[in-house]
């Protein structure tokens, strides 16, 4: 079977290309090519592998990649919400003229052309005010223009997958956390910088209050549920192809206290107490909690609790030291 | 103060637009000029008026509308269900192209120019399976391409609003009865032809149960929406710019006996009961009862109960029989 990655230089991209080229099979059917694209070439060493880099808001670009008709599509392309949110006329270029040049161009290969196209939407198509633990069936009301973005291709995946011109599977992934890498400026960066910086003998800055409640999953989990959209028996969505992932809802206090479980006392004084206002305003916006019943019946399975996140990251960052 | 009426010729914008000349002021202000668009030209005999016919999925015959910079906007031109379900491309050209071509228009006016924009959404934005009575925060899971793009057009315009480029409301219309005019294929047709044929003496075939329940309002109700968001404080609003309109649940039963109260058992007497499964089937996906309590406390008001209906529809007639 042939796979197309969309955006597989991003970390989850990453991620999902390594465990599919480890396993060399999909659903039990044997991988025999991979086209990995993003906006910079991907790197994988792996000869079944095809790298190219370009723009998906070109339609050409997109067609070219859909005419080799892959079998399995993952699209994860996307600009990032603050990116989105600064430039309006490239985050809707991107983030959903790239998609509406994927659906048209599945859809131009005609009766014959179903792939699975599994799209990374993401809990950001939820705007407060919130339920206590947000269904299923709670609206999707975005606050930002990223999160408007990812909605109506949410839309547009159940409309095509309705009309039969697709397989379609929309998940919306919980803010991924341990991220490897440097603190970056994302608000929702210290959520991964007060457990990767302590862990690395670093200090970290923790803006808000311990009481936050977030919804979270690892890495490793993230490329789960991707495999899993992949491959599951999609008849049990019916029409509904959108399905919050089950992450954990933690708050700061509880991911501190599993650091120290795991890292001690010394890694916890690493992190600093300085409340940003800004931030703090941001973060109040956000989800805290779902209840994500859709997605366990359909099998898809979220990280045990924030232990296991803590001790995954440590293992992939002496996997990757292990490489290096 | 200028207003733009896009689709001007349909049902709900000639009453619209014939409110509007009656009135010759809204929200307090005198209407200068009426600029009345529609795929056919509207026809209306009054000098304010500026009829032109036109396509909306055209960006130029848009861009020419909105350079006039209206004050108000009221956008209700699109193709209906049936047809967006048949004709795939025309739908998404007419019905998402057009409001992507009017929300780019109005932002090209920039910082200066601030137009309320009303559009006019439907209840197929929703997607069986239902709560009892659907809240306001139930989410959006159209089960046409129609509902489809209404949702999408519904998601734009909040975030354009959020965006600071215009002031948005969309109100999702419950279905219209009475319908003036002649019977037409519509799955729903049925439910302005059981009270409409009767009353002029004909017979009306009924083709689903008595018990079937929907959700409706009266086409002065409907104007008034329309008038009510265009003039309304939407501060209220916040982020969330599309509302659910307060229309009544009504059985079939219930339609039948307010029938009774004002037109007596012969009229009763001319509905034929004949079930028509295809019908059936089409109609048990639609929503039943809405809790439309933002729309209430933001000060729209519904009919009264059925009988006003079918005596509003009575003096509709009767205006339009000494008109004509």
């Amino acid at each position: 079977m042939r796979i197309l990655i969309l955006g597989a230089a991003g970390m989850v991209g990453r991620k999902l290309t390594e465990r599919l080229l480890a396993d060399k099979a999909l659903g039990g059917k044997a991988i025999t090519a991979v086209d990995a694209f993003d906006v910079v070439e991907p790197s994988f060493s792996d000869p079944i592998v095809t790298s190219s880099a370009g723009d998906i808001a070109d339609k050409a670009t997109v067609d070219a990649l859909v005419a080799k008709r892959p079998d399995v599509i993952f699209h994860l392309a996307s600009i990032v919400s603050g990116e989105a949110e600064t430039d309006f006329d490239k985050g809707y270029r991107v983030n959903l003229d790239g998609m509406t040049h994927l659906l048209e161009a599945i859809r131009a290969g005609g009766d014959a052309y179903h792939p699975r196209l599994v799209f990374t939407s993401s809990i950001a198509v939820f705007g407060a005010p919130f339920e206590d633990a947000i269904t299923d069936t709670f609206l999707s009301a975005p606050l930002t223009s990223y999160g408007t973005q990812k909605a109506i291709c949410e839309l547009l995946l159940s409309d095509y997958t309705r009309k039969g011109f697709l397989d379609g599977v929309a998940i919306r992934l919980p803010t991924v956390v341990v991220r490897p890498g440097k603190p970056n400026k994302a608000a929702s960066g210290f959520f991964s910088g007060i457990i990767r910086e302590p862990l690395a003998g670093q200090e970290a800055i923790l803006p808000v209050g311990d009481d936050v409640m977030h919804w979270m999953a690892s890495p490793a989990a993230a490329v789960g549920f991707l495999i899993h959209a992949a491959t599951m028996d999609t008849e049990i969505l019916g029409a509904r192809r959108a399905l919050t992932m089950p992450g954990i809802a933690v708050t700061v206090a509880e991911m501190i206290e599993a650091l120290r479980q795991v890292a001690g006392d010394e890694a916890v004084a690493l992190i600093r107490r300085e409340r940003d206002p800004v931030i703090e305003t941001i973060v109040s916006g956000w989800p805290r909690k779902f209840s994500a019943d859709r997605a366990v019946e359909a099998g898809f399975i979220a990280d045990a609790d924030f232990v296991s996140i803590i001790r995954a990251h440590i293992a992939d960052m002496a996997a990757e030291g292990t490489k290096n």
